[in-house]
Formats: structure tokens, sequence, C-alpha cells
């Protein structure tokens, strides 16, 4: 079929066949399917949609344009965990290697940050010598011999997504329930996983703000899944304000390091236990829920999920020496206090805006080849809730540059929101769905 | 504003601005918009739509993207006729020079054929030495002495449309009611006329089959018109079956030329008459529309209209000899007559499946750059509602090429169907509407 006759097929509501999505996605592959055909379709979608079988044959279609990274060597359950994103969101680093402790095989493929979002992949290189860059070989080694490994996209993983993805962002398709769906799941289904655990994030500070967008996404993803016959749990959870107290890559990563030393701050704790606990439960190393959440608990507070992330570091190259010494980590010549100007109580601590603020500081690229500085973020005193007083520290922000502290400043001003009366809290899990 | 932020707010439902609309479309005209964000724009729009002030401008700008002929040295009205194109629509040859005749100008820039339907152009051509590639003086020139001329678009008319029009044939993005609307204008525009009247075909040969389409464009029109001050009339006519019994270049001419010699089916007559009265009216040369009919009618009757004809295709170096003696146009070697093969009633003679036919025969093009045969083409001598007896001939096929004429006969035996019983007739003008 000609692709015009693709497009017009879709864009007056019809299913493609698994033959004429497969063509589709070879076309984008190959470079035969012009960049216009490949929008004009894109945007279709965006108003038309996808079913649920044509979702898992174009995810599975974008995966095997590429490399399926063969662990096969690996006989544990295979479970990794993905986030949409958001704003102080640093849970893979200490739940990889609490699952892991577990007994359960983590083989997590991660992004960098973009836009507002922070990005697994930059905040582990802010330990000196972490590399994120290992060879596919050696990530299926580290998968089998540590239980985790945590490295970035090859070129080679789902290279369609890839091509898709930056036309998607140029031609105002990328929020479209099908194609975030399929895109997070070509590049997972590429790990060859037995099971995925999928945050979707809801708030301000989320890829999809609003609860009812999450809520599509998480059963868009269990519905594929299920059609694939994948394991999944898809938890949405609260993106409204930054989550735990530290935005920006070395003081996420000083962060992650206290909770593995026992000390985190609670929303933290919370859905990082309730991702870890489905990890370990789809991983079949617990048989309900609440042991699972017990398992990971014990693995933290117990030193094996810190030892663990001790040797995660040596693999990667990095100076374990972090853990026990976080000074080690890069710092920012300068912290500036940010004070409430009012008494009352902090209704508002907005998540976008303070991930704008730190990308401000230089936490975080603009574009792709931005370089970003490690040292620099804010650590949050107050948070939505907290009951302040005139003059009390808000947050501290770490910064090198006078002038990008300058741009930081206002985002930060608009960001927090002080009210004589409290808010009612929303919840940290909204919801939980599963497969 | 950013290229991907328009596309974004067209997709979600939002309006243009007019800065936004001219920007686009400059991007569009110079080449610095890529094509894939015109295409995914085109699908927003296909989905939301355009208002008539977004039109107006979209339209404004695709003409202004190119030359405005200027016949500012014609001092009577002009007023051109557009078809959206069906199968035997030869009306712009008769038409042209009767309302030439009856004192209002008429500077048409006409089209060729492609898919099922015949174009004007390729129609005059089949006239020994009829040029149509006349240079954009020469058409002024013309339009002031004769009061009529009738070119092809050329490169520098709407530039901007020609790059959209031939996206949106490649992106699905065709059947877009304000897409079309917008390039209609913007070629008409560029005639520099004061009035248009619209002839929107309805039924299985147009372009949109749906009357409820060919409504929606017709409004379309007329409102963007009257925005801009330009007036219009637009007439819903049928296109369910061949206008006239000539479908081919040559064969449709000599039914032309026997129009202005005082003999022609009823329903071209009647449809041409009627927009001929329209475009007299809209010229301000009759008050009403009766008025204005009977002029049309006077000036085929008592020969004005043929004299011009003969005017034209002098001025335009063809051998106007062929008024006279219309066996000097080209002629097949070989006339196949199709017969019924049941008696009854035609109850349907498909204008599409005819135009196919038509174009198998050799009459019309597939590409671009086909070469076609101007003697090649059907001659209907039964139509709709039309009483036959087993083995009466339907219709005489004009063809040169055996291996075409075999791709043409199961069309024709498609398109006819012979029933017991005679059907309700469908109107002829299905409606007008007046800007």
């Amino acid at each position: 079929m000609l692709p015009a006759e693709l497009i017009r097929k879709k864009r007056d509501g019809g299913t493609l066949d698994d033959a004429e999505i497969r063509a589709f996605i070879a076309g984008v592959t190959d470079g035969t399917l012009p960049d216009y055909q490949q929008a004009a379709m894109l945007m279709a979608i965006f108003f038309r949609g996808l079913d649920a079988r044509e979702l898992a044959t174009w995810a599975d279609a974008m995966t095997r344009s590429g490399d399926v990274i063969n662990t096969a060597r690996v006989k544990r359950p295979k479970i990794d965990k993905h986030s949409t994103g958001g704003v102080g969101d640093k849970i893979s680093i200490p739940l990889a290697p609490a699952v892991a402790a577990c007994g359960v095989a983590v083989p997590m493929v991660s992004g960098r940050g973009l836009g507002h979002t922070g990005g697994t992949l930059d905040k582990l290189e802010s330990i000196p010598g972490f590399r994120v860059d290992l060879p596919v070989e050696k990530f299926a080694e580290l998968v089998d011999k540590l239980g985790v490994c945590l490295i970035g996209q090859t070129a080679r993983i789902a290279p369609a997504d890839k091509r898709l993805y930056a036309l998607r962002d140029v031609t105002a398709t990328v929020e479209s329930i099908p194609l975030i769906t399929a895109s997070i799941l070509s590049k997972k289904l590429a790990e060859d996983i037995d099971g995925l655990v999928l945050d979707v994030k809801a708030g301000s500070g989320a890829f999809l703000p609003a609860p009812k967008d999450a809520q599509n996404l998480a059963r868009s993803m269990v519905d594929v899944c299920r059609r694939m016959k994948t394991r999944i749990v898809a938890i949405i959870t609260d993106m409204e304000q930054p989550l735990g107290c530290a935005i920006g890559n070395a003081l996420e990563i000083r962060e992650c390091i206290a909770f593995l030393n026992g000390e985190a701050p609670e929303d933290l704790e919370t859905v990082s236990f309730a991702l870890a606990a489905q990890m370990i439960r789809l991983g079949g190393h617990a048989k309900s829920t609440r042991e699972a959440t017990r398992m990971a608990y014990e693995a933290v507070s117990k030193g094996a999920a810190a030892e663990k992330f001790r040797q995660i570091i040596r693999a990667h190259g990095g100076d374990d020496r972090v853990m026990d010494n976080p000074d080690l980590l890069p710092q920012s010549a300068f912290i500036e206090e940010f004070r409430s100007r009012s008494p009352g109580f902090v209704t508002r601590c907005d998540a976008k805006l303070m991930g704008l603020a730190s990308n401000a500081l230089g936490a975080g690229r603009h574009r792709v080849d931005d370089m970003i500085d490690p040292a620099v973020g804010i650590l949050l005193l107050k948070k939505t809730g907290d009951r302040v007083d005139r003059g009390d520290v808000l947050c501290r922000i770490h910064w090198n540059n006078r002038e990008r502290l300058k741009k930081a400043l206002p985002m930060i001003e608009q960001a927090y929101e002080i009210k004589p009366r409290r808010r009612v809290a929303r919840p940290l899990i909204h919801a939980v769905l599963e497969g």
C-alpha cells in the first residue's frame, strides 16, 4: 500500500494491519519513507490513536529496528523500572541496587536530562570516574555478575524510535499517549526483560501533568504489555513538587547515598519502596507486595543495598569512597539561601519551575549537546505543607555563575507559594495498575 | 514563534494570528520551513480546520507568494469561473466566449486533467495549433482586447500553493475543505478579478462526492470571499454522471462547437447558462439572473459566442476552421460500440468510472508528465433515465490502442447500470450560494 494511503487510512480512523505497520517502521528505519509522510502519519495518530494490537506491533517493530541486548546468560528474572521523568526523581539510583540485592536482576538502560527533568545518567556521572558508556557485552556481564547495570541508550537500540522521537519533537506530536507508549516500550523491550515497573508521574513537573493523561498512559502501557505477555505494573506517582529534597546531579547523588545509608526524605522513601516492591514481586522473589516491601526495606536497612551500590560504582569505574565521604562529589563554589518573606504554610513548591530553575543554574541542558554543571542545584528545606516563619530558609541554591543564579532566582520565587492556611495534601501514590 | 509551537497551537484547536500564518506561508515559499513541519501543520488543519479570518489570510499569503497578474488596463469588470472538476465538464470553453460576448471580461487561468477528471487546457490543445502557454503580458492584452483569454497556471502564480498542494497529495491532506478553499482562492485572486463564480461539483465524479462536503466547500468559499470583499456566487451542480455526452479532449471540443452552433445536450446547456448568468450579473451587465440568462442565451443563439470563440482560437494560434469543420480535430482510428445486454432504464452512468475509462483509453494522465491522446474518449448515447432495449448502443468508444481499450471496457461495463424501473432523477443544480 502507498504511504499516502496508509496515512489516509489512519486519518480516517481505520486500524493499520501488522504488515502495514511493519512496512511503515521499516521505511522510517532505512530512511526510504520521506519524513513529511512520517510527520503526517504521526499527526494522524495524534488525533486517531492506535489500538492495543497496533501498538504492540508498532512497539515490536521499533524494537526490532535495532539490536535486542542479549542477556540470555542471566538466569535470574530481569525486571526494569521506567519513569516518565520528573524533578528530583533520583529513584533509579537507590532502587536498582536495592532490588538487585534482593535477587532480581535489573538491566537498566537510562536516559539523560532534557527540558526541566533530570536524567539518571547525568546524576551518576557526577560520581568521580563513573562511566555509563559501557559496551553492551559488559552490560550483560554485569547484569549477570552483579545483578544490575546502568547504561545509556546506544544508537543501536530502537533506532526507529530515535528518528520518530526527533521528528515528534519538531512536529508537535510528542504528547500522544500511544506514541509515548510505543516509544517507552520499544526501548524497554530491547533490554530483553521479563517484566517492567512503570512510574508514571502526574503533576506540574511531569511529562504529562494531568492525572487523566497519566492514567491513560498507564492504562495504555498495561494493555499493550498484557497483549505482548510482558508482566507490568504501572504506578502513578505525584510530581506536583520535586521528589525528595535535592535537585541537581551531585546533590541528588548525595541524597541517594544518604538514602542507602538509612536517611531519606519520606516521599522519596515511600515511592522508591513502592516501586522496588513491585519489581521484587514481578521477579517472583516475593509472593505479596507486603513481603516484597519488607525485603526492599531490609536490603536498605541492613546495608545490602549500599554494598551493592558500592559494587556498581566500582564496576562502572567510579570512586566508591563517595559512599563514606560524599564531600568527594563536586560542590558548587557558592550557596545562596532563599528565605520566606512571610509566615504561613508552603502551599506550593512547583516541580516544573524548580526543575527549570535548577537547569538555569547549569544542572541541565537546553540542547542535547549542552554541557552540564554537576555541582549546582537546589536543596529544598521546606516543601508543600511545611510551616514557615518569615525569614526561614526555604531552600539553598548551590551555584557557580552569577548570571545563571539571576536567571534561576525568579523561577524559585515563583515556584514557592506561602499562604496562611495549609492546603489538602496530594497523595504520593495516585494509583497502581497491573497487567 | 517556533514552527512546532504553531503546529501545537493549531493541533490543540487554537486560531493562528495573521503574522503566524504569513510566517508559515513565507517559510513554505522560501523553503526554510522543513516539509515535515508543513506536513504536520497540514494534518493538524485537516482535523482542526481554519476559520474564515485564518483562511482569508492564508489564501492572501499564498497569492502574494507569487505574482498577481496585472490586468489594470482592462476597464471592464473581470469575472472568472472555477470548477472543482468533473468528467465531461467542458463548460469553460463555451462559457468564456459567451460571457465575454456579453461585455464581461473573463481572465481565465485553467488547469490540466489529473486523476479521473479532465482539464480545460488539454481540451483546448486538441484544436490544431491552439497554444495555452501565452506570456502573461499577452494574457492581459487579450483580456483587454477580446474580453477573454485562457492560459495555464505559471510557476509564478501562487508558488506556495503549488508546494503545499504537492505535499498534500502525498500526505493524505488533500480532502480538507479549508485547504481546498485556500488553494482555489489563492490562484483565482492572482488573476486580480472582481468576482468569481464557483461551480462545486457533487456526485461520484466530483473531487468531493458527498453533497454535504460540496455544500461545506461552497459555504467556506462564500464566507472567505465575503470577508475579502470579493463578490462570489457558488453553484453546486451534479456530477453523478458525466456532463453532456462527450468525454475526451477532441470529442469534448466537438461538443462545445456544437453548443456554440446551437446544439447541446440539455444538461450541459442548463449548467452552462446558469454559470454564465451569474458571471454576467456579478459583472454588473444585468440586474437579475433572469435577464443575465437571457443575454447568455442570446449570445449563443445569435452567434456572438461562436464568433468570440473563433477570435479566441485565432488569438491562441489555433485553426478556427474547426468551427465549421470539426472533422479537422484529431479522430481516433477505431470506434467500438458498447451495447446494452438487457432492456430497461439506465439507472446509473457513473461519472468517476467513465472518467477513469476515458483516461485508460489515453485521454488523461496517471502522472503529471504523461502524454495524452487527444482523439480518444467516450461518446455517451444513453445516460441516466434513458430507456434502452437489449442491443441498443449505450456509448461509442473512440480508441487507438487495443490494450488500452481492454482496460477501459470493464470500467464502462461497471459504470452503466440498467434496471427495469427508472430511478428518481438527481437535480442538475443542487444549490446556489451567494456572498
